[in-house]
This record gives structure tokens, sequence and C-alpha cells, in this order.
């Protein structure tokens, strides 16, 4: 196996092997994943990171494939860019099939040594997911990929995740979705940046479009999703006027990406909120979100490491067997587990 | 303020004003939460934890309080018992006007002292609502009520945290489910222990109940939800034959809530997964994979606050920004907060 250093480097001066061969390695969370990713770390930060996120059927992929193309080209005083995409399906083994024709759709752009793609499905734990998303967009944003989509399915706390990982996430909608579908949808409101109303050819694009509009009109503002973790807290607090609504209203984009329309607008509105964040300081402190969240999960992860291996595993089993059986309150059972009362 | 011994005592004795009380109180999670939860503990384990998980629009609300009602008056065999209901809204503040509609239709059981009805909203974060709710359930289980059902809308991580929490999960479709419908709501097949095709008197009631069949045909077996905790792994790491589909094919009961029809069948099927769980062990292992996270989740918690206690603000603050800027990665963050290696 070659060397973590060697890894590095071939992923840095983007050899396409290396880096999958890296992705895999930080996907399956093994020895080298740290160490792979503390030498990637300096490298990292560059890449404008877009969340791509709607319900299976409105065309997530094709819109993704056509802003690809589209930010390859370069457009409206852009350059053309390299392009990472990350397709991420946290539902269910069942739509792996829809998955894997997403992919096919996606050959279109695979033969572009400008453009990386990689998807990534559910292994059991959706928590997990989240996180080798992230660990994915790290590796993408060192090997020098500017613009990094992230293309997530449905509505849920996977994506609420994915999307505190993005800078700008575009929520895609279609024509005709009944109050009952609004309803369900409701919690990705409070993650958008952008939106999309794709397949707008079809009938009732203006009126999903003006449903999202009073939405938006009753909401107070876009709401900061809010992170409790007690690091966060002490490191970076929220300013005095978050969720207001200060500063950016999300901008509603009529698109129909089979048909290449729309998507030069839909781009625009993307890089506009890339603006809004350099300009306005959100850039920096969506970096110190993450990065305040990264610590948090690693510390915690460690702490816990050293706790399970501090005591034998029958230990711990009785520990749990006994709060099962309620002999032992949970509580309790911290403290013994650190120390602080006699086993029982 | 009444003292915590006070308070559980009086939950103990089933007053429904105490009962409001420590709700309130473990739900803001404040200093006297885990004192009320640590004396409660030892009388919960009794109660039947029933999810109903389904779509907004399906009529969950409806079918929770057709069961409710016959669990109260006795059925089948069953003797009359008392019911818990707590209805989360993961979804968003959006949809607070459907949940407040839907506690409205569940007063035809408020006045009834055999039941208590609490409803749960989103405070910022689905991690810490689904840890709110399994503490709800925990109180209404110490107060004596026998079978509580836990309502939750939508799709998504909150569920699949929240029916873990759950010993039986029913899972509410209704017919006319597009595929696209079906795609998203993939993953909540894989916690179903019930069906309800509700509204069954809508065209393609069969339709849906056909394809649900199908979908449990092509699935290897109900498929276990599996926890990746360290502690899990540890202390109940799962059993051999996890997964392999044994034992157990979720029936699908077709039902219309509104005409109290179908509603004994789907009682008796619940009830059935009940025998089901505790003649296979499989209710002892729930239990136990439920310490294991909670023992988990507490220990991390009181870990990270000591760590967060032993560091001044500034010194957190500023490796998270230096983390930010990619002057410092985060395992080498980890170390320092640690002691392990010097500061920077």
């Amino acid at each position: 196996m070659a060397p973590v250093e060697e890894l590095v480097a071939a992923v840095l001066a983007g050899d396409r092997r290396a880096i999958a061969r890296v992705l895999s390695l930080v996907e399956d969370n093994g020895e080298s994943a740290h160490r792979l990713l503390a030498a990637l770390h300096p490298h990292t930060g560059r890449a404008h990171v877009v969340g791509i996120t709607g319900a299976p059927g409105t065309g997530k992929s094709s819109l993704v494939n056509a802003l690809a193309a589209l930010v390859r080209r370069g457009f409206g005083g852009h350059p053309p860019r390299t392009v990472g995409i990350v397709a991420v399906d946290p539902t269910s083994p069942f739509t792996g099939g829809a998955l894997l024709g997403d992919r096919i759709r996606m050959r279109e752009l695979a033969g572009d040594p400008g453009v990386f793609i990689r998807s990534m499905a559910t292994r059991g734990s959706l928590g997990g997911l989240a996180w080798a998303t992230a660990d994915a967009i790290q590796v993408l944003d060192a090997a020098g990929f500017q613009v990094i989509f992230v293309e997530t399915v449905g509505a849920g706390q996977a994506e609420v995740d994915i999307a505190r990982t993005a800078h700008t996430t575009v929520v895609v909608e279609v024509p005709g979705m009944g109050d009952e579908v609004q309803a369900i949808k409701a919690g990705i409101l409070e993650i958008a940046d952008v939106f999309a109303v794709n397949k707008a050819d079809h009938e009732g694009a203006d009126r999903t479009a003006m449903a999202l509009e009073m939405m938006l009109d009753l909401n107070t503002g876009p709401q900061q999703v809010v992170h409790h973790g007690q690091l966060m807290v002490v490191a970076a607090p929220p300013p005095e006027d978050a969720g207001k609504g200060k500063g950016w209203r999300p901008p509603i984009c009529k698109t129909v990406a089979v048909r290449n329309r729309g998507i030069e607008e839909l781009a625009q509105a993307i890089e506009a909120h890339r603006a809004y964040l350099q300009e306005s300081g959100l850039w920096q402190r969506r970096e110190e979100e993450r990065a305040a969240r990264t610590l948090e999960t690693m510390l915690q992860e460690e702490l816990l490491r050293r706790v399970v291996a501090a005591h034998p595993p029958e230990e711990i089993a009785s520990l749990v067997r006994q709060i099962a059986q309620r002999a032992l309150d949970p509580y309790t059972a911290v403290q013994r587990l650190l120390g602080e009362v006699p086993p029982g």
C-alpha cells in the first residue's frame, strides 16, 4: 500500500486514481483515513461547495449535469472552472437503481478530466453518511476541484447535515406539488439559499414559484440552522442578528434542465450567493461552524474510544444490561464509567 | 419550586399536573431534568411503546385516536388499558398549524383521565427532538400509562431515531401513492413492523397493499436499523441472524380510521408484534439497544462538557478559527485539547 505521503502528493497533483483510492479509504473510515484527511486539510477551503437537494423525480441529476457543463465552459464573466460531483442517496438501498440511472446520465461529463464524479450510498448509518460526504468534499477540494456539487435525495436530517457542509444550498421543486407535499418538505425551506423550480415547462410552474414566494413571505427570514453543540456555543456563538432575515432572500429560478433552459440564471444566482457570503463575512462564519462541528465530533469519538478501551467489554455490557433491566439508571452508569462512584 | 422527590412521587401517583410539569422540565433539558429522569428510571420499562409514522395527510392522528379509544375500551381478550400519546412534528415550524388541527381532533380523548396527550415540536435541533421524545416516553411510562403511541410526521432521520425508541413501529400509507413517493419513503420500510393502508375506502387501496407486499418480497427481510455507536458494538453486538428476516414479516392492515374500520385488526397486529418481540427475546434486545444508546450519548455529552470546562473559551474559539483558516488540522486540535501536544 502506498504510504500516506505519496497518496496525498498524488491527490494534490490531481491524479484521478489516487483521488478515487483516497475517497474509498476515507469512506471506509479506516486506520489511514484520519492521517490522510489531516494531511489534506491545509490544502482545502478553496472550493465553492454547492448542495443540490430535492425529492426523487425533481430532476436534480439533470440540473447538476447542466450546471456542471456550464461551469466547465464558463459563463457571464466567470472563467471555466473544474467541477467535483458528490451524489448522495441517504434514503435506502431500495433507491439504488434510480441512483445508478442518474450516474449513467452523467456519463457525458465523465470523459472530462476537469470533472470528478463520486456516488455515495447509505451504509446503515445516516449520521455516518453525512460525515463521509463531508470527508469526500475535503478530498475533492484538496485535489483542486473549484466548484463541488453535492446532490442529495429527499428531505430529512441527513440533508440538513449535508446542507451544513455546503456554502450554498439549492432546493429543487417541481410544478404540481400538492399542499401535503409542501408540508413534508417545509423543513427543507430552512436550508434553502436558492430555489430551482425545475420542469418549469410543466403546468403549474408559476403557481409553485408563487407558493414558494408566499412561504418566504410568511417566514421571518432565512432561518439559521441552529447547531446546539457545546463546542459551537463556546467557539462560534450565533451573531446577534441571526435569523432576522437580513441580507439574503432566496431567489426562485425556473429551469428546464433537460432542455438547458434557465441554467445560466440559476448559476448566476448561485454565484450571487457566494458573493453575498463573502462580502457579509458569512463565508468565514460557515467555515468556523463547520470547523467547530468537526472538532466536536472528533473529540467526542476520541473521548468515548478511550473510555471504552479503559473498561473490559463485559463490564460495559453488564452496565447496559442493568440499565435495560432498570436496576441502574444511566446517570449513575456514566459516573461509574468515569470512576466517580464505586462499581456496584 | 417543588423538590425533585415530591415531583417524582406525584408523577408515580399519576398526578396530571405533575406529569405536565415534569414533561416541560425534561423537554427544556434544564438542571433538574437529569435528576428527574434518574429518579423515574426504575419505574419505567412497563409500557408498550408504539410508533405511528407516515406523511402528512395519511390520517395518522385519526388512526391514533381510534387505536387509543379501542385500547381504552379493551378488545379481543385484552383488558382496558391506559394510553399516552406523544405527537411529534420534526419537519418545521411551518406545520405548526396542521399539528394544532390534529390536537383539536384529539379532544374527544382529552377528557379521559386514562389518556395523556403531549405535543412536541422542533426547537432547532432534530437530534434534540428525538431525545426529548425518548425522555417524554420515559415520563409517561413511569406515570403508569400502559400503551404509549408516538405519532411522527414524514420520513427522515428523526423518524428513524424515534422509531428506535418504539417497540413496534406502524408505518401509515394511503392509496394512490405514485412511484416517486414510494421511493422517497423507501427508507421508512426498514423501520416498519406493521403497515396500515389508511383511507382504504379510496381507490387504489388494494394496489397500494400489493405494492407494499412486493417491496417486502424484494427485501431480504425486515432490516435491522444498525447503530454504529462504539458502546453498542461492545455492549450489544447484533445477533448472528440479524437482518436475515427470520420470524416476522410486517403485516399490512387496511383501515378507514375516520369510520373506525379495520382498527381492531390493526390493534391485533400490534399486539401480535408485541408477543413476537417478547417470545423471541427481541423485546429485551431492543431495551438493551436503547440503554446502550442512552449511555453513549450521556457519556459523550459529559466528557465533552468536561473538556470544554477545562479550557478558556478564547482558547477553543482560537482553535476553531485556526481550523477554519487551515492553519491547524482538527486531528491535531483534538490532541491539543486533550493535552497531548503542546499548544501551538
